[in-house]
């Protein structure tokens, strides 16, 4: 049984509400104005919250940035792993990982998290809270994409693979910030995916032919 | 014979030592401030210019920052072009190719440009410049590219490999700007090294299969 009348929203709902849309007002502040352009009042405005409210919430800039990229990566995590989750086998199971990775990098998450990327390295406050972040999502979608591919890191080459197909992807997620990419970005995928196969493969199979010799 | 008396320095040499300090200046601090803590005033200040003489040669931030760039640039590949002249064959080629791009793209004119590039995303006056900045260095990275590893980008798939390889060392790039990458971008350009030779040799091998069936 709800503590409240029904129709009427508690204190901890309308606090709660209020710092979802001061996450969601910073990250669309991120994409428009880039990180120079983002700031509390500019966030509160948008979000329709007190600048008291917002102050409460997040004390300071770097708070509600560092906050904002973390509660859409929490939401992005989830989506990416209920898109592995639908992948089912398949031969063409390689190319479908590998474009979604393509689409996760190309994302509103990935600009707003650029943004904040950028602006840590020459601010001493943000970068060691910016790499702490870093290795959380960097480190998650790393065993997200082992996971979805299928494949033993302990296999010689493969986490190299692994961790050149991720940093292709950042790469063209780079590329599409100022331009639309997203043919250019599908046509190098295929072909990655195709090649990433066959090196997958061949690393799988090297390992099992030293297996029997031993 | 110079038009100057021996020891003395002409008009034309001081303009042009004032603008090289401004340009090295600018990329400077970009590297060590970002682009939200470059500055016109700073910049001056760095190079030992006055304010007057910097607004002569460049009149806003943006024409500053944009010539550095393209200045920086133009060494840079005089230098590139110079480190692929000395790589002779040999069946390592395809490997050092990858390392020279790995370098360039971790280097200060990387960051540099990569401050401009993420500025350019909301500031509508810079967007097109950089387009066309972003073409121009694009461009002549990927034809030098396309030389050095000694490719015929007509044969099917060999263009996607080229851009993955490019892609793949900007998204490297990127990773070596909050922490020093350097040990892990070898191991993997080593194995994507390894991988590009063996998918441009089927590439090419099948568009000679296809010559002689026809």
């Amino acid at each position: 049984m709800p503590s409240t009348a029904p129709g009427r929203v508690s204190q901890g709902e309308r606090s709660q509400s209020m710092r979802q849309r001061l996450l969601d007002a910073t990250v669309e502040c991120l994409v428009d104005h880039g990180w120079s352009g983002t700031s509390t009042v500019l966030v509160s405005e948008r979000a329709g919250v007190s600048r008291g409210a917002q102050l409460h919430h997040f004390p300071t800039k770097n708070h509600l940035v560092l906050a904002a990229i973390e509660h859409l990566w929490n939401c992005r995590d989830e989506a990416y792993r209920a898109a592995i989750a639908e992948l089912g086998e398949g031969p063409d199971r390689v190319r479908r990982v590998v474009h979604i990775l393509g689409e996760q990098f190309s994302s509103d998450l990935y600009v707003a998290a650029l943004e904040l990327w950028v602006a840590a390295r020459s601010d001493e406050a943000l970068h060691a809270a910016v790499i702490q972040l870093e290795h959380k999502i960097g480190g998650g979608v790393h065993r997200l994409t082992v996971e979805a591919l299928g494949v033993d890191e302990s296999v010689p080459g493969v986490r190299e693979l692994v961790q050149a197909t991720l940093d292709l992807v950042r790469g063209l997620g780079l590329a599409d910030t100022l331009t639309d990419d997203s043919a250019r970005r599908r046509r190098i995928l295929d072909r990655w995916a195709d090649t990433l196969d066959q090196a997958l493969r061949a690393a799988a199979g090297e390992a099992a032919q030293e297996g029997k010799g031993r």
